[in-house]
């Protein structure tokens, strides 16, 4: 099915050098900001002291995410997803990366998501791909140049709040693999 | 109540030259794209063609709204803000304004909430002010100078994603009312 493009723009096939042939579940470990470091931010409150703002009102979770967006001119744009569940078993067939901006996902409802990520670099292996699970609250921001999966989610309609790049310059490029990893149903 | 500042940042009383001595009901019109163009833009898919991508599993409500935090040398923050309700009525006691940044807030709930804003401008008059109520669905973006009240919530605990400005320079002004208007339960 390749009705549309990726991630909405034209992409730039990478063959992957590392063929291998035996399908392997990939496995999703529970998010957290330590594990999830070298790829991004966690949009979460868990581990943050608040701050009492709005006259006691509100509590203020500050400064949970930079979005970078400002590299070859660009700005920062605001889009919401709404994103069917896939099938599982479900192949990872291909990776995408934004060397211009971050990107950020917070999702509108309370279900779970996969996060499947990879280092930046122009040379990615399928070994180094790592899968992550949100608890349900927890949004992400993608740091520039991370390889990820386009946004998958698990369980019927589910609505995100997209914090991106907006510039005149192609902002994506995809990395075609060879469907060795999949994500099984836990 | 004043045990911590509206905005997070120490404000600026502006004093208000028109004291009305009756409370009035401030209306809480239905907040619509074309009513609240004045002051900023609706995150909402109401109105708007997606497109689609990931291969055909999201459909994409794009730009819906433009993040505005480059005065003054200012980037684009993430803020978590958790938010109780306040009793009703509620009285319209202080507005508040950022004349460096636009401020974007998305609800992670389903609970309508109000909108209160004025339009830009050194010299704000307390007829100008306007009540907007959200649908439940629909997130705001703030333009840049434009008068708002705080988060109000009505109904329990609200979670809200809140993309701001962070900067060196100080980006809060607030304007002193004397509680004129009124929130009525509807």
């Amino acid at each position: 099915m390749v009705a549309s493009a990726g991630c909405g723009c034209s992409g730039i096939g990478i063959p992957n050098e590392a063929v291998l042939l035996k399908p392997e579940r990939l496995e999703l470990e529970p998010l957290t900001a330590e594990a999830f470091a070298p790829f991004g931010e966690v949009i979460q409150r868990q581990g943050v002291s608040p701050e009492s703002i709005n006259y006691g009102r509100t509590q203020k979770y500050a400064d949970l995410a930079r979005i970078d967006t400002a590299e070859g001119g660009g700005e920062t744009t605001v889009h919401l997803y709404r994103s069917q569940a896939v099938t599982l078993p479900f192949r990872i067939e291909r990776m995408e990366r934004h060397l211009l901006g971050s990107q950020a996902f917070m999702p509108l409802h309370q279900q779970p998501f996969p996060v499947i990520v990879a280092p930046p670099g122009d040379d990615p292996k399928v070994q180094a791909i790592r899968g992550f699970i949100t608890n349900g609250e927890q949004g992400i921001n993608l740091h520039k140049g991370v390889w990820h999966h386009y946004l998958i989610s698990l369980s019927g309609i589910c609505d995100y709040l997209v914090i991106d790049r907006a510039g005149p310059q192609s902002n994506c490029e995809e990395w075609v693999l060879d469907g060795h990893w999949r994500i099984y149903a836990s």
